[in-house]
Order: C-alpha cells, then structure tokens, then sequence
C-alpha cells in the first residue's frame, strides 16, 4: 500500500474518472476537476465520435472490476459492413468467431464513469477551470477566467486528464527540452444520424461497423443502444470532395445522391442535420516527457491525442492507466521512478497507435473497397486459423491481444512485407487458399 | 506605394529591426515592443553564439543601403580550420577565391540595427511585455506580468519577431488547424574564450572558422573585431562525453587535456568560464501557418528557429523580409494576399533550411575530421572549377547563392548521391582528378 497522497486529476473525461477510481482505490485522496458542468446534468452537444472499447479498455475496466457494468451500455460489433458506391453490402469479419469491439455512447459512458468514480468517493469540482498549474509545487491555478483572479490548490500530485488541448501540458510545453507537436489532419468530420424504425428496430444491422468508403473521404456509422445510429462523415476541408464544396441544400443533396445513393431511406434529416452539427477538425499530439519529477503527469489524450481511425484513443488511455497502477505497485511510494517507468514505457507504444490510427483512415476509407486488399485480408485469415500460434493479423494484435503497440506495429509491417510477395505469385486469385501459398508463407516466415 | 498603416513589431532583435526599417520605408508607422531593456545600455550576457552574415543576409541589407554600415563590424571568413586531436591543423576553403562568409558579434550587430532603425524614424518601446494578441484585430496586451493588469495596444498589423518562444506564435497555436512543433536537440552548448594575444594580435587565424571536430561533440571558435575569439562547445547534454560528466575542475581539465590538448595555451580561463557560462539548448520549432487573414504575420525564428550548424538562422529570416518586402510591391494593398504568397513562400525553405542545419552538425563535428569525406570535397571543388555552371557544391549554394533553400537540398542531394558513386571508384584517392572521373561526373549528371 502507498503512502496516501492529496491528489488531483483535471479533467473528467473518461480517462480522468477512471483513474481517479484506480487513485482512490489505492488509498489517496481524489479531487478531479473540470471546467465544464457535470455532464450527467447537460443535454449531449452531437460532436462525438461513438466509441469503440476493445481489449485493451476492457483489461483496465475488469482489474478494477467495472467490465461488466459498462458491458450493459454498450452494442458488439463482430464485423464491418462495406456499402460500395453500387449499393452492394459486403461484411468483413474483424477477428475470430466470438471476437467483438463494443460500441459506445461517449457520453452515456461518461456519465456511468462519473457516477462509479463518486461511488468510490472521489470528490467532483466541476465548472472549474484550471488554468494553470505550478509544476514543482504540484500547484493548480483556479478561477473565472485567465486574467481574473485565481485560487490556488496546493496537491502532493497532479494527472492532467485534460484532453488533446491540455492546460497542464500547456505548462509544460514552456520549460526547456520538452519535444511537443500538433499536427491537424487536413480532412473534417461532421455527425449525422440514422433513427430506429418507428416499430423500434434498426434499420441497418447493430452488430456491424459500417463504412461507405469512397477513397479520400467515407461515411461510417456506430449503432446506439435505441437502435439508432451515431454517423460520421470524414471528408477533405477544402478540395474536390469536400466541406468546402457543400455550401447549400442543392449541393448537399447532389453530393449523397451520388456518393451515397443507399443512405436516402435511413438518414431522413440529412440537410438539417449538415448544416446545425459544426465540422470538427482531428489533430495529432505528441509530446515527451509525459511527467514533472514526482508532481505532475500527463494521461490520456493529454500526452497522446491521435485520430479515431482505428477507435483506440480511449483504449490507448485506459492502457496507460494499466501500466501506471502496475507501477505504483511494483515502485511503492518511489512516484519519481514510478513516473519515469510510466512515460518511457507508454511513449513508443502512443507513437505507434498514433501511426496505426493514421495509417487505418486509408485502410477504412479506400482500401475497404480494394480487391486486392480483400484478397490479402481473406489470405490472412484462412492462415492465421490454419496457424494460430504463427500468425495473427495486424488488427487482432492491436482490437484484440495486450500485446504492446509498438511491437504490433513492428510485426505487422513485417507481416505486410510477407503478404505482399504473396499477392504477387502467379494465380494468387485461385490460388489463395492453396498448398503452395500456405508453404511460401511458412517459407517467408522463416528469414 | 502602399497606404500608410500604424504597425507592431514585436521583437527587437536581428529580424525585428530590420524589418522595422522595411515598413518604415515603405512608409508606415512603425513601433517595437521588446519585453528586454535596450540593448545598447546593458553588457551582453555572453550567451550567444557569433553569427555569421553570408549572401541571403547581404542581400536583405543592401535593398535598404545597410550592407556597407555592417561590413565594417564584420570579420571575412574564408575557411574552415579543422584542429584535429593529434594537433594537426588543415585548412578547408569554403567556396571559391573571395567568397567569405563574415562574422559578427550579435550584441554588436544588434546595437547597430537599433541605432539605424530610430534614425529610419521607427519608434521603441523597450521593457514592454507583450503577453498576448488578438489576431482578429491585431491588438497587443501589454503589462508588466502575466497575471497582472494589461494595456490594450490597437494596431492596423502585427508582427511576431519575438523568437524562438514567441507569444505571438503561442496564441496562434492555440487555434485549430494550426501545425506546431518543437524539438529539442539531447546537445548543449556552452561559450569559452580566447582572449587576444597581450599585444593586441589574434592567437589564431581570424578568417577561419576553427572547428576541433571529435565525432558527437566539438568545440568551434570564431574571431571578434578585437582578435579574441567567442567559442562554443557543442556537446550531448547526457552520455559519456557529455555535460553531465562534467562535475568539476578536475574533470573538465581531463576531458579537454584528452581532446582539445592545443586549447590549453589559448582559453586561459577554462575552469572559471565553464562553470560560470550557463550550459544552453537548441532546438527546433516549425509552424504553420505563419499569418492569419490580414493581421498578422510571424518571421524569423518566431515561425522557424533552427539549429545553428549552418550559420543560417539570421540569414534566414533576413530573407523572409526581402521576400515578404517583394509580395509587398507585387500585391500593394492587398494584405491578405501579401500574408497568403510570403507564407507559401517561405514555408517549404524554411523547413529546408531546418534540415540542413540538423545535418551540418554531422559534417563539422564528425565528417570534417574524416578522410573520405575530405576526399569528396576535393573532387567537387575540382570538378565545379572545370565546370562551374554543371556544379555548385551544396555549401556555396545556401551560403553564397540567392537560390531557394528547398531547391538547394534538393539538388545537394543528387549530387550527393552522384560523388557517392564517384567515391566506389577503384584507386579513387589517386585517379580523384583525373579525365576518368570527370567524365564519370559527366555521364551521372545526365541521368
């Protein structure tokens, strides 16, 4: 057991909520603030991404044993379900028979959080605003606004939770020898919405994620628990195909029409929807060190903001829950060595999510569509149950296994390597699920 | 001519007031903040390294009649001095017979600039902190601290030459769609001296750069107007030679008896200037984009600091204003315009310029110390005397050429991989100037 330590996280976001309970837990006091209220108080604002939890969250919700609680809000999805510009629906299974992600309401998750984290008796300051925080002195700097005056909250230690636009960071970003990027990815997204049927049933299949994908830019939708559908349109800013070209009822419509000619039927408020829900914007942050001595660290989006692409954003974060309680175990009272564990050993595996994550918008976008990728992925999976223990596909090791990013990342590039010398055996159409296949990849595999 | 606008500068350094003088000259009102006190009534803080004025920094000073005034407080050099560990002293060229580069001391050169801009008419407002901006309406808040009451500055532009760790660039990173990012290099760099001898002569060459290269760290000196020489040791802040193995007296006596035995007569005051001079960092900071609408505009190290291995960073931004002071007679009134045409300008150059200096550390600590890359200068100077319009070595092309940095890497890169070929040549290191060679040359370049 530690030493127990006044500790404050910022932010109460899905990240913040659940490493106060881990903090709590452990036997320190928790204060978590945040400037917005409290969002079990507010109507949701539609400009959130649904969410996927996959192993990794599970992992870190199960060692604290509230899996089963968030398991009742949320949908499996084993599958994606392909909609090609003809009308044509395809489905690609993600893993094994038995293998789902699970989506989720960002927000009906939050407020499950927020309500567990009191529970446990972790104190809530919302409509708080932190401003500033003072990195050796673990100080917080709260107040109205930035030129008001501020209070100031002394801690022993300070999470900052605080998302990709971190104040915390923000602080740190000013010493000397801290590395820090944000890069914006020049394509937009705007939500759309797929209601249930009126007799309550969906009108696509819950238990698939689905993608409409059309090379630089896609439609994907996420089921809810009503039976509706949280949508999302990712599209270039500004160029042919993009948010910059939709500037009125007339164009919207064309757009779809073409584009998306299956989605008439199932998104009836396609034009007020469009133009009410704002075009948000998806940026990647990096940062190192992820900690100040033994005060401050970093969690979350706050050191690591990635793109949705590949739904691990909340996952990634609930990692790092993970390896900093095995830390705290393993360090005791030791916070200087816990926390320089922590960051050395979550960076390599952010920056690999971060490319994966980036990587997978091609993947969902255009590839989905691509025979010659279809064929790879059929190859990889008749392999892979052939020779579970030799092979397992990128997206299992990242969806599916703890195995570390960085190191799924690294094998799977060599997997791609394997993969695409196969595509290039004469055949290799008729050929896939052959003999002959089966021993080049064995072969390959041996160098 | 352009109508008159009321015009911040923020930033009294290099670029600030020579980009002063431009808009004062193009017949605005002109005034410049600077948060430190005058620079002419304050002893310098022997924290700077010399800087070096080469072709692109003439250039931006004879457009405005200054390049003679600043001649005269500059050293040519014309040479590298490489101090090898056993003694040995060579001599490099840097480009041909009269090209020089020329040293200055930036407290010295910085004064001047001050002076010449208040007799332009430009006015200063030194020790005034500007803290923020509003980049809608270009209005400067200005106080004495963070936290305390501010003054509103209204002005009709602004312009952030507030360096490296510029406020102006830090409100414009707080916008979306903005790219930022900064990079700290794991080298320090701390400043010695050699004093001149007692009678007044220099104790070695003052038109060569001197560079004791010892693989990942070295020490380079360059001449003052009164013989004595501003050096800088240039070494990784952690490891086995580094700063942090650098405790105390003994230490540092071993460490430079060891590597830089020929210093022992020449920096008399090691010991005292070692651990009196703080160690410093460098780092790199990239963004973009550099304006926003109208309003205002960041140059210099504000919108790209670079590392110093390349002596290019003043000249870099000198050069933003030559090009930021050609959109200003292309596009008259037309601001946005302006902004919008020096932006894309600058910005692929400027992240060039970044890379060659990253890379210009390798060359001086570690390739100028060995023989096959002696070997290849030595055939590009001997083939570019032959055919001076065929080849520029990569070096005159960024210091004494006008041509576009991204078009130098470019092309110094070709020409790199061609002498990467001429170098695999068998008895290359006797048949270098031979007809062999040069036709060989010859052919790859029509590749």
């Amino acid at each position: 057991m530690q030493t127990p330590h006044k500790i404050a996280v910022v932010g109460s976001g899905l990240v913040g909520t659940l490493l106060a309970i881990y903090l709590k837990r452990a036997g320190h006091t928790v204060d978590v603030y945040d400037r917005s209220p409290d969002i079990r108080t507010v109507e949701f604002s539609g400009r959130s991404i649904n969410l996927v939890m996959s192993n990794r969250g599970w992992k870190a919700l199960e060692d604290v044993g509230l899996a089963e609680e968030i398991r009742k809000i949320g949908i499996p999805v084993d599958k994606r379900g392909i909609h090609l510009q003809d009308g044509t629906l395809n489905y690609q299974a993600y893993g094994k028979e038995g293998e789902a992600i699970f989506s989720l309401s960002r927000g009906i998750l939050n407020r499950k959080m927020v309500d567990l984290a009191e529970k446990e008796g972790v104190n809530f300051f919302f409509e708080h605003k932190i401003w500033d925080v003072n990195l050796a002195t673990a100080t917080l700097f709260e107040g109205d606004s930035e030129q008001g005056n501020w209070t100031e909250l002394k801690y022993d230690k300070v999470f900052g939770a605080d998302g990709a636009f971190s104040r915390i960071r923000h602080r740190m970003q000013r010493q000397s020898m801290f590395d820090y990027s944000q890069e914006f990815m020049k394509i937009g997204y705007k939500e759309l919405y797929i209601p249930a049927n009126a007799d309550g049933s969906a009108k696509i299949d819950i238990n698939s994620l689905h993608i409409w994908p059309r090379g630089n830019f896609m439609l994907m939708g996420l089921a809810n628990l009503d039976n509706s559908f949280t949508c999302t349109l990712f599209m270039p800013i500004e160029g042919e195909n993009s948010f910059a070209k939709i500037k009125d009822e007339a164009s919207l419509v064309t757009f779809f029409d073409k584009y998306f000619p299956d989605t008439k039927e199932v998104i009836p408020d396609l034009v007020r929807d469009f133009f009410k829900n704002p075009t948000s914007y998806l940026a990647i942050m990096k940062c190192f060190p992820w900690t100040y001595e033994d005060k401050v660290a970093l969690i979350g989006d706050s050191s690591h903001a990635i793109v949705p692409f590949y739904g691990q954003g909340m996952n990634a974060g609930f990692e790092d829950i993970t390896i900093l309680s095995e830390m705290m175990q393993k360090y005791g009272d030791d916070w200087k060595t816990i926390f320089k564990e922590y960051e050395i050993s979550r960076k390599p595996n952010a920056d690999a999510i971060a490319e994966l994550s980036l990587r997978n918008f091609i993947e969902m976008s255009d590839l989905t569509a691509d025979a010659n990728f279809i064929l790879q992925k059929k190859i990889e999976k008749w392999f892979s149950d052939k020779h579970p223990e030799k092979w397992m596909p990128l997206y299992s090791r990242v969806t599916f296994s703890l195995q570390p990013y960085s190191e799924a990342l690294a094998i799977g590039d060599f997997q791609n390597e394997i993969m695409q010398e196969v595509l290039q055996m004469e055949n290799i159409e008729q050929l896939w699920d052959s003999k002959e296949v089966e021993n080049k990849i064995l072969e390959l595999l041996q160098d």
